[in-house]
């Protein structure tokens, strides 16, 4: 069987019984029912996936940033020179990025994965070459990727779940750089959520109006040309993935469909794990139970991908930056709930008195 | 002078070049202009509070949980029984309580401050003993305390403030214990920030409909009581807290003057913090400049006076426990903001293209 579809039989939803132990445990806890509001939420899905109650707090993090180029920067869709990509790859392999800062606070490891840099990038430690093909066509006149491209790259992203989890990470956590990379996310969110290109187009890294606009018109072509090929995005993600996304949204969905299969939780960044998060929802649904929200970016189609994935972000701070950042920020949240429900002591335990009833 | 009235005099405004300084350094970073939100703002006030940019992160947090008891429980506003507050504060000693599992989560210490317990509390390294009075009185009927008792309590904050940051603290978080204390925290709501009764109260811990209107009837008596009493509010904070406060209100504000005075961030945990924080504010405008707002609290005042002092909290995840619960969650941002401007490197440093004009 080929790896994805080897994967996707592999996801099983997480474990009734721990989910059941942890709402029981949370009602005993020293505290009224209900006052750690989302973080008892969060406990409870970590004690599924883990299939024990308490679940272990994540200890050993890791962030993979997956990089990849984008053909339709050629329509103007950012200010910014597609050389950047790789600058901030180098940026990130000499700890400087913002990524690099987030981690080292929160205890993680960052890994970077060239899925789909345009230009040749040093492998290292750091830096892992997985380059499926040196950034996209231009999604506005034809197909970004062929479809073995696309699921050459989902492959990765299985791949490097797989290795991460193998070394002994208990949690994953997303990133990207790709400059141009809102442009096929707006693409997914408008075809996989059944939104506006009005809608799931935003301002990314901070475009004008008139650029807003064209980007706005480029993701509108981008849907009409999938539309008219005949693919039905939900019935055929794959395809949808090759049109109109990026090698390392490809990448990222791979990367969630591994990590559930591996049984760890994955932490999402902001709009660019979104959007590849849908394209996982679409191949396998319950890969969302396995998926936690970091964060709620600025850019505007995220609201809308995060409700049609049925999740509700930890961190919403205005943040619209990528590379992992809001994942990281939200990781002590990840670690204080499962913590609560191994370390708190119980109304029983501790002699306090309960509510009357 | 007496200990409030010197500490309020040594209260200055942040350092404007430090800030300017940070805000400078935030347009150099590897990164999109604003793209890091709310935590670039952060950064900035806490390189105004240190005086310097960029900031150091806070090393050394603890959190300080003022307990009180309330005689408006009389009254019936509160399913838990007053013994709760004694039986939590020995939960806090052992270590068992969620402002303990939270605070270790982020490298904080816990300090309990019996400032206002009905029964006899035992001191330690944990718990100290402050006790300004042994419970307030029914803050329906009568004064919750006296004028001098409320002088005293504040006093108790702000010693234990500076006693905190002698000892090497970087971060002061609040924390608080009380059954009933939802019930003063609205009465101060309602009087220090202008809004109604039924705005400005609750659910608290969780009571019912029948307990929310009678809860909801004795905050206005309260408030027709104090304006009977010929006392303005915003004339006279000290006036107001001593009519309808609590021992631990009291204390939480003097320890936001205490930090605020001894130079270092402050950061609030929900709605008693919130509360003693605009009688902090009614004494000292400048205070809030040191504040920072750990969360959002769902007690559904909060939202009021967190606009009234023109803060954003930091986390939004319904939490409505108390204890310091939602300031530990917080602190690993703040942590976070200063080391994103310390150690992300710039465009010039990285070699990283620029966005085009």
């Amino acid at each position: 069987m080929p790896l994805l579809e080897e994967t996707l039989a592999r996801i099983v939803p997480p474990d009734a019984g721990a989910r059941r132990d942890a709402a029981e445990r949370q009602a005993q806890l020293t505290k009224p029912a209900g006052a750690l509001g989302v973080l008892e939420d969060l406990s409870v899905q970590l004690a599924g996936i883990a299939r024990t109650c308490p679940p272990p707090a994540p200890a050993r993090p890791v962030v993979a940033v997956f990089a990849g180029d984008h053909g339709v920067l050629a329509q103007g869709v950012s200010p910014w020179p597609a050389e950047v990509t790789l600058g901030m790859v180098e940026n990130f392999r000499a700890g400087g990025a913002a990524v690099n800062v987030l981690a080292r606070s929160c205890g993680a490891e960052v890994v970077v994965v060239d899925v789909g840099v345009a230009s040749p990038v040093a492998a290292d430690a750091v830096v892992w070459d997985r380059n499926v093909r040196r950034g996209t066509a231009d999604l506005r006149t034809g197909a970004a990727m062929r479809p073995d491209e696309a699921r050459a790259a989902l492959e990765v992203g299985i791949t490097v779940a797989t290795e991460l989890v193998g070394r002994g990470h208990d949690v994953l956590l997303t990133g990207d750089m790709g400059i141009g990379n809102t442009t096929p996310s707006a693409c997914l969110v408008a075809a996989l959520a059944g939104v506006d290109p009005a809608v799931a187009t935003g301002r990314g890294t901070g475009v004008d109006d008139a650029t807003l606009a064209l980007k706005t018109q480029v993701v509108a072509d981008a849907l009409a040309r999938l539309a008219a090929s005949g693919a039905g995005p939900a019935a055929d993600p794959l395809t949808t993935l090759a049109e109109v996304g990026g090698l390392e949204h490809a990448a990222l969905a791979g990367y969630l469909l591994g990590g559930a299969a591996a049984g760890v939780p994955v932490v999402l960044d902001g709009y660019i794990a979104g959007s590849a998060a849908l394209v996982a929802q679409a191949l396998a649904p319950e890969v969302t139970a396995y998926l936690v929200a970091g964060h709620r970016s600025a850019e505007q189609g995220h609201t809308a991908a995060l409700a049609h994935l049925g999740l509700r972000p930890l961190v919403d701070l205005d943040l619209r930056l990528g590379e992992g950042s809001g994942a990281a920020l939200a990781l002590p949240l990840v670690r204080s709930a499962a913590l609560v429900l191994a370390e708190m002591a119980t109304f029983d335990s501790a002699g306090v008195a309960r509510k009357e009833a």
